[in-house]
């Protein structure tokens, strides 16, 4: 069996434009292939994509109620309590909410919480104890 | 500024054990850093993280009510139909509950929903128009 993975992420928003504008403006790049209907950002490996909240779920066969909490969560992690800092006032900025203000967390790290324009969770974190590999993602050991 | 990126999914769960036996019997590893608190789970670059569902929403200072649609979906992509039907089925066998059976989709390509033991969606898609780079991962174009 091939090694399962997470190929895309996809946010179901309210105004895709917003959307858009909001992730670009925390660096993230649309691909050529984004149209009025979907937006396609390149970070890491896996693909960040925005798509109508109503379309998501039709095409995922749900119906559409009010999502209370998600119970997913989105995280960067950072090098640095300094660079948690920084993405956080960049994310606030460009239109986030506030959740958790950057602070010192139980598990020896330290990390906040913001919610983009439609609410979704993202959590930028400095973990101490985890190590990135040469391509910027988190190794994990086996 | 560094390109942004995802680094870790995390599904908020109710039974950490149920749901990391669902995971690891479609062939994620579990990295040896995880407890009985939180799983890591291993596959392409971006790591997803099974965290008791309580435990997400306090961690996120977010309220924990039933979450309706989520609005987020995690996405496999397949370099077939066949193997779509393969990750589907193989889904179903190991606890998922079917969502929306593979088919031929408007945008051209062909794709199935199911949702995990927590009801986190995921779409196992087959994408004639996309690429998958060396590493396995989607090749966007810019």
């Amino acid at each position: 069996m091939t090694t399962p993975r997470i190929h895309i992420v996809t946010l179901g928003v309210d105004d895709l434009p917003r959307a858009r504008r909001f992730y670009e403006a925390l660096g993230w790049h649309a691909s050529s292939t984004s149209n009025e209907n979907i937006c396609f950002l390149k970070g890491g490996a896996a693909v960040l994509a925005l798509y109508g909240r109503a379309a998501l779920a039709e095409d995922a066969q749900c119906e559409d109620r009010p999502s209370g909490f998600a119970a997913v969560t989105l995280a960067r992690n950072a090098a640095s309590k300094d660079e948690v800092d920084t993405w956080y006032s960049a994310a606030l900025q460009a239109g986030a909410r506030a959740i958790k203000p950057p602070q010192e967390v139980f598990w020896g790290g330290y990390s906040g919480y913001i919610a983009d324009p439609d609410g979704h969770l993202w959590e930028f974190a400095f973990n101490p104890f985890l190590v990135f590999d040469e391509h910027g993602n988190l190794a994990l050991p086996d």
